[in-house]
Order: structure tokens, then C-alpha cells, then sequence
């Protein structure tokens, strides 16, 4: 093990900062931020922007320009070996003459896995991995749950009053979260690769479930134009063929996927691509093959759920779910409302859920709890 | 209007810290402290510790001794002007010869109430009033509310999973809350005046409802022996005479008043006092005129509210609570549990009792939510 300079430090957390800028619009590709440092000075910088564009270290390495000669590189994620969209930016860091790359963390891509590290070395470039990993993780949950499983990173969006309810009894729900709360959510929505829906949360809501700008919290605003905006793909759960053509759904902007079984026939609107999953015992469509389908498949890595109680039930109850982003709403609407989750039948303390709250704050008037599910032990 | 300076709002402060010293101790009397300066030195401190004993302005001049002639007295609340169970305050100002007062606020006793600061100032006393007012309000809700309305300050403690239940379907609910919680809640019984329950509670989880110093959060018990505990006086509703003699709760130390209906006469326990209230047109105890008895026949300026659904929601409804303090443990029931409220029949949503968040916090691993009902505008 290497030990850090405070530098180092310093460094890296730059480099991180640089990545995060991407975070609206790497999708399926994950964040990466690079800083070429020569002679105590910086001399490059560079992030990620988007799938197809230039790697964070080649935009650094054309801003340092013959100052990468003897440098250091402090990228966020281990240079990539592989010739994808762009060359392989471990070469292009040869090519540079850099004299010593710091990565934070391996990158879980198995196209990559250390051949990176491996290229560098061989060149003769010293390499030293680890610093800030723990953040550099954090920046990629999805990018790299998808590399290292297969399985997409989800995060289960839930809204109810401070007493559990999501809606009255006749079914009245608007509005229980604050205004910013309902903006906070378009910002999860923009960091997601796809929104996960069922057909029925978009024929009771007419919902379009896409990224609008002007509904954006400022703070996003204020780094993304409107232009910028990449829309998720939306993701409808449609197994009975729900979704008709006069739907808000189609008209907004963004890539539709639309999942019924396997021996479905139903009409499909144009504009959606169907994906197709078989049943599981209960006649359901199957949630785990469809998680696992949109990240083998359709490169997704990151997923927001937005719908009613019986899929974000399934969804913990097959424990799928990573992330949940719960809003309470400083309400008290009564226990005869609609619960957050229907009857779970429970009979024992012991087999209550149990979560680990990661994030508190207040979002606009509303409590925004942030949380993942406790493994159970058997 | 005068003005201060940063040396007076240092004294203030420094006034308001010695009087939280007290929050355990004085019920049924202010919180209170006192700084006095001569020559822009500190030569006396003091806060009201208990009932019956000095007030903090004759601590303050015990320790300055003759060094209060032609000082300056911060006091965190006007000094008193009538003989109670010690000497006015006012009085003892005025011949210890201070040249100026300083107060937080007007005392809302209506047995001083602007005759304290006038004795002052008739005497040639320099007084101002209002230095760090909305901190010195903070200070005592309960006192002020019980002296300008005759009523107590109501907090009403809730608990609940993440989605609103309170136990499982067959009753069970040891524990929602973390070890952490309960020692907050501990905390907040030391400062009552008193703690409201009823029978139903008392029988069913054979509660002491007492402050024990063994489970009192660590940075009370660093500042409070076990022999300084004061015993906040238990009140219990309890209509149809469900106390039997077998219960704990006449074990604990401390008082306790039983409230039941004018007409009622079932048997007493002999550790009682019996308070009678009349019914409401329900054939309930009438919860209005029995936090009014009291406060008025019982000097309780602070009530901690520790009951089931029924009694919160009628607390509740009856607009008679000041705070609620919400913990919610990071479990999942389902909502076929016990509901925080009840069913409240709402049909609107324009109908859902608002609330303002005041603090927001992790308590252990729960969230502790305190708020204020929103008064309605109808």
C-alpha cells in the first residue's frame, strides 16, 4: 500500500468533483473526472460529458497539451483498455508520456478489469490505485452494479403523508408532497437511465414521466440548458395492454420500452419498443428478468421507480430494490387512507422490514428520507 | 428602541445558557439566569435551580457581592415583584444599587407583568427589555402559555414505523423504536410539568410512566444526579375505573392525579388525588377542562402526552396540542397494522391536518420530527 500526500488528496477530490458534472449525461457510460498534474502544478482537467464524446482523460491530455510529459494523472476510474466508442484512453496516457497514474478504484467493466493498470505498468508508468475509492464508488452505484451483476441499480421513489398515507380513501392524492419535493424528483429522474413505471400509474395520472428543464431544481438549472436535458428511457410495466394511443405517455420527448409477457399479443403503440419477459408463478411479469433485461440488453444502469404500492411491494419483497427516496409530506391524513404498501400480513415483530436511513434532510416543507433495506440473516 | 451591543448579546447569551441549567428542576416555576457586569466584567452568575429556592437574580448578586453597585444585570426574564416564596427580585436590585437592567422579556405572570420593570425604574434604574426575546420565549413555552392563557403547553409524543403503524395487526409492537429513542423520550418526561396517559395505556403496558435516571440520555445524566430528578406528576385519564391496586404505576415514585367524571364513584387508589371533570357530549372526559384544572388548580405549565391513538387524535382534533414529537423507526409493517390515527374519514385532500416541521433529526437509528399543527384559516 501507498501512503497519500495531502496533495494526493486534494487532487482526487478534484478529479471527483470534475466527474459528478457528468452525472446528468453519462448514462449507460459511468462518471469519470481526470487531473493532470505536472511539477505541482495542474495542467489538465477533464470529465466524462456523455456516451460517444471524448473520456475524461483525453479531454484533460488536450487541455495539458505537451505538459503531460513526466505528469500525474489522477483519474477517478482506472483508465479503459478497450477500444469502445473512443481508443483506449490507458494508450493514449502511454502515448502522453505520463510518468505516474493514480486511479481510485479498478474499473468493474470485465472488458477492463485491470488490463488498464496492466498497460500503464507495462509501459512503465507507476500506477497506484485506491485513493478516495469510497467516493469514487459512490459515484457510479448503477454503472458498476450493472458490470459487476448484471442487474441494474435501483432506486424505489415513495411519497406519503407523515402517517403513512399516499392517498385519501376515494383516492384523492394531489398534492401531498411540496412543490420542491415534486422538483427534487425531476432531479433523480434526470441522474436515472430509465424510469420504471406500470401502465397503471401512467392511464390514472395521464403521466409522461420524463425530464422537464423548467421543473428542475435551480441548482440543476443552473449547470444543464434545457438542450442538455437526456431523457431517461421510460420503462412501462404493461402486461394486459393498458396503454392506449391518446396517452401524454407518447408525446413527450424520450425512448419508450414498453414489457409484457412472452405470449402476449396486444396492440403496441408505435413509438415503444416492446420488450418481453415470461410470467412468474403468480401470472406476474417477471421483475427480476425484466431488471436483469434492461441492464443486459438495453445498457441500463440506474433505474427510478415511480409507481403505485403494488409494484414498489414486489419490488422490496424480492428484494430488488437498493435505494429507496422516501418524501413525508407534514401531514396526518388517517389511517383509513391508502397505505404506503398494502397488508403485508405480518405477524411478528421479527419479520417487520427493517432499513437503514442514509440521508435525512428537508426538501421544501416535505421530510426526504433516503434508505436501503437491512439483509435479513437467514 | 435602544440598541445593543455584541458584549450585551454575549451576556444575554451567556444568561440563557445558565438558565437551561434549571429546564430538569423548576416546574412549576420559570427557567431563569442571570449575569451581571461591572466594568465590562462577569462578578455574578446565577439560574433558578428549584422551587422554593433563590431565583437567579439573588444567586448573581450572592456571588458579586458589593461588586453589583453600579452594575449591569442581564436577566433572561423581567425580575419578579411580589412576594412569593422568596423576596421580590426588583427589590433586591434595587439595593444591591445595579445601575441597569437588562432583560430578555416581560414576565407574563399577570402578578408581575410590567410592575417588576417599573419598581426598577422608579428607583433610577436604567431597564431594557427585548435583548435575545424569541430565545428567552424558547426557554419556557409552558410557563408563558399557563400564565397568559391558563392552559398548559401539550406535547404530544408519537411513535411509528416509516409507514405510519404503531404495532402489527394482533397488537404486537415491542419494539418499533431504537434503545436511543426511549432515552430521548426519558428526556422529555424530565422536563414536564407533568405526564398525561390514560388507564387503557397504564393496564395494557403496566407503564410506571416515570422518569428513570438509569435510562436518561448521557448528557443529562452528566448534568443530574439520581437524587435531582424531579418527578413530573403523572396524570391518567381514566373514565371507567381501570386501575387496579396491583399496577406498577403506584409503585413508581412521584405523584399522581386520576381524572374521571364528576359522577363517577369507583374506588380510589389511596396514592391518588382524584380529579373530576364533567363529560363531553360524547360521554368523554372532557380533555379541554382537564388540562384547564390542571393548570390552573395544579400550577402544571408543561404536559407530556404519551398515549395511544385515541386520546392523541382527540388531543388533535381538539386543536389542544402545541407540539408533537414524532419518532419514526426505519421499519416497513404494511398497512394493515395499527395506524398512527385511526381512521379520520377525510374526503378532501384541503382537509388533511397540516403541520410545520420545527426540528428534524436522527435520534438512535430513528427520526425524530417535531412540529406544530398549522392553524386552519376557517
Amino acid at each position: 500500500m501507498s501512503s497519500y500526500s495531502i496533495f494526493d488528496h486534494q487532487m482526487m477530490a478534484r478529479a471527483l468533483e470534475l466527474a459528478k458534472r457528468g452525472i446528468y449525461t453519462t448514462a449507460p457510460n459511468p462518471n469519470v473526472g481526470c487531473v493532470i498534474v505536472q511539477n505541482g502544478e495542474i495542467v489538465g482537467e477533464g470529465f466524462h460529458h456523455k456516451a460517444g464524446e471524448p473520456h475524461a482523460e483525453v479531454h484533460a491530455m488536450r487541455m495539458a497539451g505537451s505538459r503531460t510529459q513526466g505528469a500525474t494523472a489522477y483519474v477517478t476510474l482506472e483508465p479503459c483498455s478497450h477500444y469502445g466508442r473512443t481508443p483506449p484512453c490507458a494508450e493514449g496516457l502511454i502515448n502522453a508520456k505520463v510518468a505516474k497514474v493514480v486511479c481510485a478504484m479498478e474499473d468493474p467493466n470485465p472488458k477492463v478489469a485491470g488490463r488498464g493498470i496492466k498497460m500503464l505498468q507495462q509501459a512503465g508508468i507507476e500506477v497506484e490505485v485506491g485513493l478516495l475509492r469510497e467516493e469514487a464508488l459512490a459515484l457510479n452505484p448503477g454503472f458498476i452494479k450493472r458490470m459487476k451483476t448484471g442487474m441494474p441499480f435501483v432506486q424505489l421513489k415513495m411519497a406519503a403523508s407523515l402517517d403513512g398515507q399516499t392517498a385519501l380513501n376515494n383516492g384523492q392524492s394531489q398534492w401531498i408532497t411540496s412543490p420542491q419535493a415534486r422538483k427534487d424528483v425531476q432531479g433523480f429522474r434526470a441522474k436515472a437511465g430509465a424510469i420504471l413505471s406500470t401502465s397503471k400509474t401512467v392511464v390514472d395520472d395521464n403521466a409522461t414521466l420524463n425530464v422537464r428543464h423548467s421543473e428542475l431544481p435551480s441548482q440543476i438549472k443552473a449547470v444543464m440548458s434545457d438542450e442538455e436535458v437526456r431523457q431517461p428511457t421510460r420503462v412501462i410495466l404493461d402486461r394486459t395492454g393498458q396503454l392506449d394511443d391518446s396517452l401524454k405517455l407518447w408525446q413527450a420527448p424520450g425512448q419508450i420500452l414498453t414489457v409484457s409477457h412472452t405470449d402476449a399479443s396486444h396492440k403496441q403503440n408505435a413509438v415503444a419498443t416492446e420488450v418481453s419477459v415470461p410470467l412468474n408463478t403468480l401470472g406476474q411479469l417477471d421483475l427480476k428478468e425484466t431488471l436483469s433485461t434492461l441492464s443486459k440488453q438495453h445498457d441500463i444502469n440506474h433505474i427510478w421507480v415511480e409507481a403505485g404500492a403494488t409494484l414498489a411491494r414486489s419490488l422490496i419483497e424480492q428484494q430488488l430494490v437498493d435505494e429507496i427516496v422516501l418524501y413525508l409530506a407534514p401531514k396526518l391524513m388517517g389511517s383509513d387512507g391508502r397505505g404506503l404498501f398494502g397488508a403485508l400480513g405480518l405477524e411478528n415483530m421479527s419479520d417487520v422490514l427493517e432499513l437503514d436511513i442514509t440521508d435525512l434532510r428537508q426538501v421544501g416543507s416535505d421530510i426526504r428520507v433516503v434508505a436501503c433495506l437491512k439483509q435479513k440473516e437467514d
